[in-house]
C-alpha cells in the first residue's frame, strides 16, 4: 500500500509502538498475557506511567473523582469546548496490551506531537484514560465513563465486587473520591467532539486488508440468564425414557441461540458462554443447568426480536425435553451511533492520509458509548491480528498502530478548524 | 395383596422399622435428608449404633483392616463357610436412610430372629457393613468390600482424597488398619454365599406393584471424558461464521450420548453429568468445554458398542464445528451376574412368603458386584417411591421393608439347608 505523505504533521511512530511495549510490560504474565485489572497495584503503576507520558507531552496532569485521569492542555479560543481523546488502561485476566492501552498512549502522542509542532489549537485537548472499562472482579464496568457522563446509577461506589470491597474503596486506591463523583461528570456544554481510537478486536478490517475502521455503530448488548429445570436422578436406575434431564433441554438450547444468529439471522450475534449443572456428578442426571447467554445487534429491534425467539425456543424445549425452561433478560446496553459528522471527518483524514478505510459496526462495547449519552462520539478501528482480543495472542502491527494514531491527529485538527455548532 | 402365613420364622417389622428410622436420624439433615460421609463423626456414630444393634444379635463385632464392621455368629458344622450378609451405612451428601443402611439393618435383623428363635444354622453367619461404599470426598467407593475380596489396587491407601487427606489416616479414624489391609481379605473357600438386599434406586418394583425384585445382573459402567477444544473469542467481534465454538461442539454430543440410549438402543442407559465451560464468561465465546459421560449396562459388548458409537459421533462433531474433540474412557467397572442358584433361592423364597417377585437389573453398583470376584452373590431388592435415590425423597414403605427382610431371612435358612459345593 502506499502512503501518502501529507502536509499535515505526523506522530512520533516510533515512540508510540515502545510506550505501548512499556505499558504492556507492566502486569505482564507468563504466556505473553497482560493482568492489570483496574484498582489493582498494577493498574496504579500503569497510570502513573501514563501520567508520566502526559506531563511530558506539557499535558497539566489531574485523577478525577471517578478516578479517570486527564490530561488537558488549554485552547486559544476562551470558553471553547474541549475536544476528547480517550480510552482506557485497565485489561481482564491475562488479556492484552493494545485494548484501550493503545487509544490513551495515542491520545497522548497526538498531544505530545501538537506540543512539539507548536500547533496551538482553538479547543481545549483533553485525553482521559477512562477507569475500569473491564469491570475488575465483578465491578460494573465502564465505571469511569458512567462517571465522566455523569450516568452512574445511585448508590455505585456502595456496591461490593465480589471480593466484599466496596466499590468507593476501590475508587479511593486511585485517587478517585466517592464523595464527590458529582464532580466528574462533564456537561455536553463542556465537549465539542470525542474521539475514541481502539483495535479492532476482530479480524473484518484484516481479511479486507484495510488499515482504517470507521465505526459507525457501538452494537448494544442484552445479557440473559436461563435456567433449565430437570429432576435429578441415578444415571444407573433412571430409565432414558423416565428422565427431565435439565442438560438435554440446555444443550438444546444452546444450539438454538446459536442458530437465532446464525441460521436465522434474527440478530448480529448470540453467544452462551456459561453453562452450570447441578448437582454435577458423573453419575447423577442433572437437575438444573443455569445458560448465561448474550445477544448483540446495532438495531435495538434486533435484540428485542432474539429475545422473543428465545423465549418461543425455551417453550418448544421444556415442551419437548420434560424441562421447566425460565428465561430472564438481565443487563441491557443500547446500540449508539457514532456521530455522522465525526464519521465523515474521520473517512476524510484516513483518505488525506492516503489510507484506505471500512465502514463497521464495533462488536464490543466501549467508553464511547457511555461517553455519546452527553456528546458527539467518534471511533476509529486498527486491525487485530486474527482477530484475537481479550488473550495474550492480541497484536497489531507497529505500521496499523502508527497509522491509527495519524488519523486520530488529522482528525484532531480538522475538526479543530470546524466551526462548532451550539448544542 | 395376600400375604400367606409361612411356617418359616418371621423378622420383627416394627423393630425393623424403627431402627431404619434410628439410623437415619444420625446425619439427618435440614430437608429430610441424611449426609453420613464415610469416615466422619456421623459414620462413626452409625457404626457404633449398628455394633450395638449387633450386640444385641448376639453377634460378635470386630472391624476389620479395610474398616468393614462385621458382626459374627458361629455355624454348627466346623468348618463351614460362612453365610455373608452384607450392604453400607454410609451415604451420599444429602442422600437419603434406606440405600445401604436398610440391607445392613435387615441382616442384623435376620441374625436377631435367629438367635430370637434359637435357630442354630449349620453354617456361620456373618453380617458387614462394607467401609465407603459411596467414596466419600473423592475416594474410589466400595473401599471396604474391595479389601473384603482382597481386590484392593496397590497403593489404595496412599492415595488423597480431595481435601489432601490419606486414605490410611482416614481409615484410622473408623477402626481400620492400613498396615493390614491384606488381613481383611476373605478367601472363596471361607464364603458359601454373598446375600444383598436392598433398596432398587429405581421405579421399575413401583410401576409393576410387585414387592420383591430378584437381581439378575448388576449393570457394568464404563466413564468417558470428552473435551471439546474450539476458540476462545470476544463474543462481540467474532462474527458467528468464523467461530469454533467448543460449547456448540459440546451440546451437540450431549444429545448424541443421550441418543446412542434413548434413540439407537445401543447401551441401557447413557448420561452426560458434568459439563465444565473455559473460560466460562458470558462475553467470551467458549474455548473448551469437558463433559463427563458415563454409559451403563448389563453387557461389557454393549459398553464397548457405546463406546465406538460415541467416537463417531465425536468426529462428526467435530467436522461440522471446526472444534477437536477428544474421547478417553476412564474407569470400568464390568458387569457382574447374579449367580443362579441364588437368583432361583430368591425367588422360591418369595414365593414361600406368597410375595410376588419380578426378575430385573440392578442399574446401580453395590458392594455385590466386587464381593462377586471370590463368593457367589444374590440381590434381593425393593421398591423405592417414585425411584427416588440419592436424595432427600429416597423412601420405601414399612411394609416392603419387611417383607424383603423376610425373604431374606427365608433364603438364608434355605441356603443354609442346602449342601455346599466345593470351590
Amino acid at each position: 500500500m502506499t502512503v501518502l505523505q501529507g502536509t499535515r504533521p505526523r506522530v512520533n511512530a516510533g515512540r508510540l509502538v515502545e510506550q505501548v511495549a512499556g505499558l504492556g510490560a507492566i502486569g505482564a504474565v507468563p504466556g505473553g498475557g497482560v493482568t492489570r485489572l483496574a484498582f489493582t497495584p498494577g493498574d496504579v503503576e500503569g497510570r502513573a506511567y501514563v501520567a508520566r507520558l502526559m506531563e511530558e507531552a506539557a499535558l497539566a496532569v489531574r485523577i478525577d473523582a471517578a478516578g479517570n485521569l486527564i490530561g488537558h492542555r488549554p485552547g486559544a479560543v476562551p470558553g471553547a469546548p474541549a475536544l476528547v481523546l480517550g480510552s482506557h488502561i485497565d485489561t481482564v485476566p491475562d488479556g492484552g496490551a493494545y485494548d484501550g492501552a493503545y487509544g490513551v498512549l495515542a491520545g497522548v502522542e497526538v498531544a505530545r506531537t501538537l506540543h512539539e509542532e507548536g500547533v496551538r489549537l482553538n479547543h481545549p485537548l483533553a485525553v482521559v484514560a477512562f477507569c475500569d472499562e473491564e469491570g475488575a472482579h465483578g465491578t460494573m464496568g465502564m465505571l469511569g465513563s458512567h462517571g465522566f457522563a455523569g450516568v452512574l446509577p445511585p448508590g455505585a461506589a456502595r456496591v461490593l465486587d465480589d471480593r466484599g470491597i466496596p466499590v468507593a474503596d476501590l475508587l479511593a486506591a486511585v485517587g478517585g473520591d466517592a464523595e464527590r463523583l458529582a464532580e466528574a461528570a462533564w456537561s455536553p456544554r463542556d465537549i465539542a467532539a470525542y474521539l475514541e481510537l481502539h483495535i479492532e478486536q476482530g479480524a473484518v478490517l484484516e481479511r479486507l486488508g484495510v488499515p482504517i475502521g470507521v465505526v459507525e455503530t457501538i452494537t448494544g448488548r442484552v445479557n440473559v440468564s436461563v435456567t433449565v429445570d430437570g429432576v435429578a436422578g441415578h444415571a444407573g436406575t433412571t430409565p432414558m425414557e423416565h428422565r427431565a434431564d435439565a442438560l438435554d433441554g440446555a444443550a438444546r438450547l444452546v444450539l438454538a441461540v446459536r442458530a437465532i444468529a446464525a441460521d436465522e439471522r434474527v440478530v448480529l450475534r448470540a453467544t452462551t458462554g456459561t453453562c452450570a449443572v447441578e448437582p454435577g456428578m458423573w453419575n447423577v442426571v442433572p437437575g438444573r443447568v443455569r445458560l448465561g447467554v448474550e445477544f448483540r445487534d446495532t438495531s435495538a429491534g434486533a435484540l428485542e426480536a432474539a429475545l422473543a425467539r428465545l423465549a418461543e425456543a425455551a417453550a418448544e424445549v421444556a415442551g419437548a425435553t420434560g424441562t421447566r425452561v425460565t428465561v430472564v433478560p438481565g443487563a441491557r446496553t443500547s446500540p449508539v451511533d457514532c456521530d455522522a459528522d465525526l464519521r465523515e471527518l474521520i473517512a476524510r483524514a484516513s483518505a488525506e492520509q492516503g489510507l484506505p478505510y471500512h465502514r463497521l459496526p464495533s462488536g464490543a462495547g466501549h467508553d464511547a458509548q457511555i461517553v455519546a449519552r452527553i456528546a458527539p462520539v467518534g471511533m476509529i478501528f486498527v486491525p487485530s491480528r486474527d482477530g484475537v482480543s481479550h488473550a495474550p495472542g492480541e497484536y497489531t502491527a507497529p505500521e496499523h498502530l502508527a497509522w491509527g494514531a495519524d488519523v486520530l491527529l488529522t482528525a484532531v485538527l480538522m475538526r479543530d478548524a470546524t466551526p462548532d455548532i451550539k448544542r
